[in-house]
């Protein structure tokens, strides 16, 4: 029988099927995780691939009414619609991903000209014997005093030195650091490498590079073990407060799991640690104070300013990473208490100061920091969303775990869902959520103030207001029914408000009109995998042409990376800085009454 | 009845006493234990004291046969001798204190003028509210624009400024280090203070000092805690070398005692470690690579070379030490692997270089290292004396604690001894035991070849070649007699002639006859408290005129406070490093001849 090759993107894998097999079919041979809330009939859209090249069956009808006409123009179709008619090339975009496929994908790469922090330099000494007892480091220096004039060698540089040497016969590499320092030894032959870092409040993501030829050649995500100090950053101020003891303590857990992350990632391509030779953090200003050892008192109370807001630069040991002796590490500037270091290393990897017309990026959390380009200038914010998009404070959120339910449609007067892992569902996280107050609005199950209405399917009295049972308890992974309360959508209805009032302030500032919004970047891993149709419907974003919107993945680590293999992304992320007026919400007189007003789900 | 009073010096004690109580109970009275080896009848010598000023009663014929011409002429009395006449000032030199005692004692102490190497200086800023949202620290740049141009601020700086500045209402003073670095942060009305530390193999001496006015206002001795490791410095790097957690853990116990010595240092005079503000330490090579983190791989095998010979200057923090965030340590160089920067510093205390003619400078240890300045040039060399004179190969052996004898005489065919604190003796200390062999020679008890005579009184038999009963059993703290061995003095022999050919090599490499010597300058505290007569008798000293020598006590701390008060001292003790020649002794030709002919008692 004829069969067609399938080739998928960007993740890579390839299979063959034959041509009375779907594509959602072939993606579950690849082993790709699709999100397919109603089970394969075409209903949800929620397994919307792109066609990059080759031939399908024609649209179905299915398709004509799930997508918008424009995403036909473009080549989307639905996986579960889709046969092949030829070998094909599909892309697969980062949302119709089940959650724990996410991880793999990377926010968008810019293009760069390699140019690092750090050069490698051969070099052979001759040893000392009885005519010439000179000390080991005098030796090097003597010899290398025309190239080393201006560099500097701090004390583990020399102390590296001497065992290095004897163990070698007398030759080595010499790493520079382009701010005038050794940075250390490594034997011959052995290349440089580079480490990015993008600490979030939640997770950690962490990427070896090796920095001669710009290669991704490791990386490795990992939970940010302050969780355990509390799950958003106010907690954690607080317990910080309690003491100086308490400052550092949550500063070793993080460097102790930055260390183990090292030691990992190195060993997976028998890296020496040595041979880690710059490294760039980015996170939000708490982890960044947090990381470098920063108090955090002034940022749990008014006027939460930084300690520090410019960028940067220090040896890796001083927080007791280990990398080569005297690695450097550099942080990015922070923009405000409350508008970090991740999101200056996202708006440089959205490259959004490039972009023609008014450009609008965020980073949805507990807190959202949004930033708005226009005429050259940046104007940022950020706004308390509240951890609802992170599954706290909603009934039965979770985080998007194995078993969370990720996707909802509401069709046939039913429910659809979607877990991760398809494991039976368990409760419901961030994107699920979403869909499903976005689904009770569009059927008409909840009023434009987040009431129920006598449309309200599976209603169930709950203490301070009704509830539905989303799932009973006979087909929920706990034996328990997974409900969803009215507190849970008054919950989204202040973290759709508090972000969409975030956007209007900025527009208010520049004068701005929301449909000149030429870009809408959102980043982040909630703001990729989100369903942008339930959230322009729930009034979250700005009803603009889809084609408007770009989810951009981790680009807080990309811009982590950017800035790690090309010293001219720093400088960019710098001046980022000098040309972005920050907006402080909580005394900013129109955020109050835009907040309210989008509040509702009129709007 | 008519009184009079004693002012004893330097070590600042005061009692008044009748006309017909010697200077030896006016001094037990005051609280200074002098060494009386032969119980106040005159014989010994070893209570010589010096008459400042007032008037005493006349020599006694004892005083007379004891003490040469000059010394009688210089005002050198025996304080169980002399009777007061007037009030009197009476100096009291280290040699005749007990060991007890002597680290009250301080090295010489050069005039200085006070030109530290850190600065303070007071300033105010605006805090932050809703109009002025900028981090602290850019609130600080910005204020200090001008004056902070050239400065630069490490992170543990910025880290301390922000909870300062709210705890002192936005005011305070800056610390500046000549380097152009930003030392730390201070309370209004806070003074800056430095410390200087001697890492001595055995012993370690820290000095706190107030850097606005030079004086010295806390000090505190204690045992270097690398002991647990080796006694001697050999020992602690075959330790060091079975692997860098050895090297690490000798690192750590140096700073964790040196951080008790801070701590309890600023505890007496109610400083905060944060207005620690400098800090110079001195110690031999292998101190200095331990204490910064060097490797000694390289100490213990040929050729013997040092990590790094030149000055370091490195933050505190790099080796964990609690001090202001950015306190610099300053490390003076290093000559050689075994030529050390406490050297250097005892040099630079002495005034070597500004001596007229040749003079000689020796610190007596395990390693006695010897400089020669001739001509404005200085030969240095390092020679293995051995432990015999810090007690250890000896057979009754030990360190200068109480019930050492720390003094002998023997006259009237028996043994007049002292022991530290009178304390009934338990064993041998250096001087004790230096004191012994010249005592045995002068007797005839020994030959020129060290060998026992007809005339050895209680003499014993004892493996390897007999022995001396010194204290019969039932006289000595532990029951056990004393004894000294054939072999004690065979040590003694190795060790007086491992110094002597040092100082001749030198003499010989210059150029110099020993006569030609014109000062001779004897270091350290073993080097301090010897019986001069001694080791002259015994030939490890030349036989110059007495005038000629100088003890000087601990004159590497001396040096370390001075260069902690002044960087010109900084600079001399730089200086100092280029103008001088290292002669390896291991390899030098001449210095086997001469060690072998400096064996015997004849030279």
């Amino acid at each position: 029988m004829n069969e067609f090759r399938i080739d998928f993107e960007p993740v890579g894998r390839r299979v063959s099927i034959g041509p009375n097999e779907t594509l959602l079919s072939a993606a579950q041979q690849a082993g790709i995780a699709l999100t397919a809330v109603c089970g394969g009939v075409g209903v949800c859209g929620a397994c919307k691939v792109r066609l990059v090249s080759g031939e399908l069956s024609p649209f179905t009808e299915t398709e004509k009414s799930v997508l918008p006409p424009d995403a036909l123009e473009e080549g989307w179709r639905l996986a579960c619609q889709a046969f092949p008619r030829s070998d094909l090339k599909i892309e697969i975009p980062p949302e119709s991903l089940s959650s724990s496929q996410r991880l793999q994908t990377e926010g968008i790469a810019g293009d760069l000209s390699l140019s690092p922090a750090v050069t490698i330099q051969p070099f052979e000494i001759a040893k000392p014997d009885a005519s010439d007892l000179r000390a080991d480091w005098e030796r090097f220096t003597s010899t290398f005093s025309r190239t080393l004039e201006n560099d500097c060698a701090p004390l583990p540089v020399m102390s590296q030195f001497s065992n290095l040497m004897r163990d070698e016969d007398w030759q080595g590499q010499v790493i520079h650091h382009e701010n005038g320092q050794i940075v250390g030894f490594l034997p011959k032959g052995k290349a440089v490498y580079g480490l990015a870092v993008d600490i979030g409040t939640t997770k950690m993501a962490a990427y070896l590079l090796n920095l001669e030829t710009g290669e991704i050649v490791a990386r490795k995500g990992e939970m940010n073990p302050q969780i355990a100090f509390g799950e958003d950053v106010v907690a954690r101020i607080a317990y910080a407060n309690q003491g100086e003891s308490h400052r550092f303590e949550l500063q070793k857990k993080l460097t102790d799991s930055l260390n183990g992350m090292i030691r990992e990632l190195c060993y997976q391509v028998s890296v020496d640690v040595n041979q880690v030779s710059d490294l760039v953090i980015v996170g939000n200003t708490a982890m960044h104070h947090f990381f470098a050892g920063l108090p955090v008192r002034q940022l749990g109370q008014a006027p939460y300013v930084a300690a520090v807001g410019q960028a940067l630069s220090f040896p890796a040991n001083l927080v007791g990473l280990e990398t080569a002796p005297n690695a450097q590490i550099y942080l990015p500037p922070n923009i405000a208490g409350y508008v970090g270091a991740d999101h200056v290393a996202m708006l440089l990897a959205s490259d959004i100061s490039s972009l023609p017309g008014t450009a609008v990026a965020l980073d949805i959390g507990t807190n959202t920091e949004i930033s708005l380009s226009k005429d050259g200038r940046l104007v940022s914010c950020s706004c308390a969303s509240g951890p609802a998009f992170e599954g706290a404070h909603i009934h039965a959120g979770m985080r998007a775990v194995p078993g969370a339910i990720e996707r909802a449609r509401f069709f046939n007067g039913e429910w659809h869902l979607a877990t991760v892992d398809e494991e039976p569902p368990v409760g419901i996280c961030g994107s699920g959520v979403l869909d499903i107050v976005s689904e009770l609005l569009v059927s008409g199950q909840i009023d434009s103030a987040g009431r129920f209405t006598d449309r309200t399917t599976s209603r169930i009295p709950f203490k301070g207001g009704d509830a539905i049972e989303l799932v009973p308890g006979e087909r929920s992974g706990t034996g328990k029914p997974i409900i969803v309360t009215r507190q849970d959508i008054r919950e989204i209805q202040l973290a759709k408000a508090a972000i969409r009032a975030g956007v209007d302030v900025l527009l208010s500032h520049t004068n701005t009109q929301p449909e000149e919004i030429n870009h809408f970047i959102i980043a982040g891993a909630f703001g990729t995998y989100l369903s942008l149709e339930s959230a322009i419907r729930i009034g979250m974003f700005p009803d603009l042409p889809r084609k408007r919107f770009q989810q951009i993945g981790n680009a807080a680590g990309t811009g982590a990376r950017m800035m790690l293999l090309s010293m001219p992304s720093r400088r960019s992320a710098e001046k980022l800085l000098t040309r972005t007026i920050y907006i402080e919400l909580t005394t900013d007189p129109a955020f109050t009454d835009l907040y309210v007003d989008a509040i509702s789900f009129n709007s």
